[in-house]
């Protein structure tokens, strides 16, 4: 049990620091390390895995909707990301420019994609001309650069992982239709396979898109009571339309501008799931989106018979359809057990000399730490149907939690009472006035989160100048 | 017919003008898009399809041997890239460099990578320190970029997809076998999914990767008889690990240098398998990568109970593990069959009237036009059997042909005849040194494809200077 305490005090307590925790167990997990590039990560093998699983799951629900997937090339020209004026704006700052190829300087410089609405725009200019192109609902997997100043891996890096959607419709209905069914598949990718509660609802002028009419976004609450935007979808209108000259000839023989619409979301899904389910002895992972879903350690191993016996439940474990693996490796038990509690690994299987004897053996749960006793006989079984019940009650807990730290103000000083003593997101009303939105930010160094499609009454007037009161808003500090 | 005939027309005939048709396959079959970013080109949803089954089947075959995947970033600093000496002489006039970041210019200037055995390099020196550590079998799906003059789709572009897996051994033995059996994995990849032989062996010391102690290859023989290198698999013994200081404490606690290999293949197997299989109605897809392998054309789908049969049949064929479809759209079935030829699929199901009410349809073979009556009872079976069969012949006659463009030359003369009048594969004998094989690229413009690993001897002396003959070689053009 030494070495198990010692990997264990490495970390620090998510209630005395919990950015150094997230940093912990970000490292300690052997999700990333840090590179000679500034602001870069290497995501290792153990956080790739994660990826993979909701890249693959995410794609098939995409599919399901009729998706198609593409590759767009990674640079832009200036003079194409400067065609729509509010995007330009948006992102020009942030930016990283490539200006020589080989050894000769670049006629026009190019910016690495910072996303990809001015490049997807040039595409679909010349491969739209009629109804019958339309629509056009395509996305890509790949990496964007941002030139950010402060980064923290996962949340905020100047190159990440991510899929952005873009899609082409002949009327404004229908992008908006497509708008928000992505929504709806993000919001139910995150509860179902993420087992993260999100609040749904649209971004105020001020926090939405460059470029874009409409932002609606999902809003989940860390541990912390830190909200992070995990998904947002965007309805352009045929702004970009008029800007790249995207017209198709419609039944009627008329030229008609297309509507539009792009969705994301990033490799920030690995940290929303660290933030949200991780405890002090790690990660958790909910099964879903475990690379490892079960780990046999086995016990005094060195007995006869107990490392085939670790073998052969593994292979018992593995037919009936989890991803399983054996500890076999020289380390103490307390030590696999310390390492598999880092990993997040829903469920250890723990199986010794006297477990086989008795015909069974020990599986404990990593969310919540229950042990059961169980016979052998029956492990497959209760091992699958264990995966689900955690995936489920994770889900549940992480609800009742967000439920727990959503708060309720109606005017300023109860607002910054709560900002103040009781992180989480706080619920209030707003005229919809950019000013008051503006001074809250500046005050509270707090932003409105969005205002959710499930609107409330909660007071007549303005939280923050008694004004009548138009919208209800999620606020809270954000990542 | 006219549809159909007018379709067909479109494309150059290969016999006529080679790369004139491989470009009006490329368009036609709607597997990419120019763009404004001179030498970059959009993969569009028929493309990506085939890469993404490449991508999956491929990734697949890595895991079973071990192989973890992870993400590093696409910078590499200037002062990262210079550490190798050869390495950087091979890849510095190719790159594309940035050199701002946001509105600042940065202290140091990144280039985007061209290949990541720096980066690789870099992030091993920290995470490798004992020999606990080892193996490391990573690999990495991304872009990469090189800045080439003269570009053509899937076969040279300034961006492209590939894969790059990096590896760091504790013993010369175990990175030779991990080059070697990374090789094998490349060619049996070829032979059984894409349907293309490869003629397996090392490269020449003048061919050889920059920076490579030695550089494995599978070549590949066009339908035009140039060679395409397909894959390659490098070992670079320990100098990468010299130059960066990848060190790691042995069982004995002495400090060694680990031993690396790197292996690659690229988007560029697209161009592989369309000039393999192609012919002069497009693209012919071997079954294992065509994202539809069956398309149901109902004929004169008006009439009552023809387009519900098609779903049918359709959704029989799904239910049988097939990936089908039915092409339903208000084309004329000549339009649809010539459209379903352009794009390669397999298969057709041809349905009308009259087959229904005589219980049968026909079927019909893309790859040699071979059309079957079918009974509608035995279709599924019919189909699914039918794929399987036309990826072995697909393979089988890839191999005739590369094997009827296989020459022997022993002097300079035979070499220029086949050359200039039969393109293909020539075997020859050479001296091993550099001035023939120099001599042969400056005065045939062909070069050495491989040492292969199937030696024979063809004649005692060097086909070019007439000196004793020490290896039998593979010359030919290529890509």
């Amino acid at each position: 049990m030494a070495d198990n305490k010692k990997k264990v005090e490495a970390i620090t307590s998510m209630d005395v620091d919990f950015a150094q925790w997230y940093t912990d167990v970000v490292r300690k997990a052997e999700l990333i390390d840090y590179t000679s590039v500034k602001g870069c990560m290497v995501i290792k093998p153990a956080g790739y895995a994660i990826w993979e699983l909701i890249q693959n799951q995410l794609d098939a629900r995409f599919k399901e909707t009729g998706v198609e997937n593409v590759y767009l090339p990674m640079f832009i020209p200036e003079s194409l990301l400067q065609k729509e004026k509010d995007h330009v704006e948006g992102f020009a700052p942030e930016v990283a420019w490539v200006t020589h190829g080989g050894l000769n300087p670049l006629q026009e410089r190019l910016c690495v994609r910072p996303t990809s609405e001015t490049l997807f725009c040039d595409f679909y200019k010349n491969d739209i001309q009629s109804y019958r192109d339309l629509p056009k609902v395509y996305n890509q997997w790949c990496s964007v650069v941002r030139w950010e100043k402060e980064t923290r891996p996962f949340l905020r890096s100047r190159e990440f992982l991510w899929q952005e959607g873009h899609t082409a419709h002949a009327t404004a209905e229908e992008a908006e239709e497509r708008t928000i069914q992505m929504l709806n598949v993000y919001a139910d990718f995150l509860e179902q396979v993420l087992a993260i509660p999100v609040v749904k609802g649209k971004k105020t002028d001020k926090e939405k898109f460059a470029g874009a009419e409409a932002t609606y976004t999902i809003e989940a609450l860390m541990h912390d009571g830190k909200a992070l935007q995990s998904g947002t979808s965007h309805n352009f209108g045929n702004g970009f339309a008029k800007a790249f000259g995207i017209q198709y000839t419609g039944k009627d023989n008329k030229l008609e501008y297309v509507h539009q619409t792009s969705w994301g979301m990033t490799t920030r899904l690995i940290g929303a799931i660290i933030m949200v389910h991780g405890d002090d002895n790690g990660l958790v992972l909910p099964p879903k989106v475990a690379p490892t879903q079960v780990m046999v350690v086995p016990i005094m191993q060195k007995k006869e018979g107990v490392l085939e016996k670790a073998a052969e439940l593994k292979e018992r474990i593995k037919v009936a359809g989890c991803r399983v693996k054996v500890d076999d490796s020289d380390k103490s038990p307390g030590w696999k057990f310390s390492e598999q509690e880092m990993r997040g690994i829903p469920v250890r299987v723990e199986i010794g000399p006297k477990d086989i004897e008795a015909n069974k053996c020990n599986v404990v749960r990593r969310d919540n730490g229950e042990k059961l006793e169980v016979s052998i006989d029956d492990l497959e079984t209760v091992v699958t149907e264990l995966l689900d019940k955690i995936q489920v009650e994770m889900l549940e807990r992480a609800r009742a939690h967000r439920d727990e730290h959503t708060y309720v103000a109606t005017n300023l000083d109860e607002l910054q009472e709560i900002l103040d003593t009781k992180p989480g997101f706080v619920k209030a009303m707003w005229c919809e006035d950019r000013a008051c939105e503006d001074m809250i930010k500046e005050k509270f160094s707090a932003t409105s989160r969005c205002m959710p499609f499930e609107q409330e009454t909660l007071a007549d007037t303005c939280v923050c100048c008694g004004k009548p009161a138009k919208k209800m808003v999620y606020w809270g500090r954000a990542y």
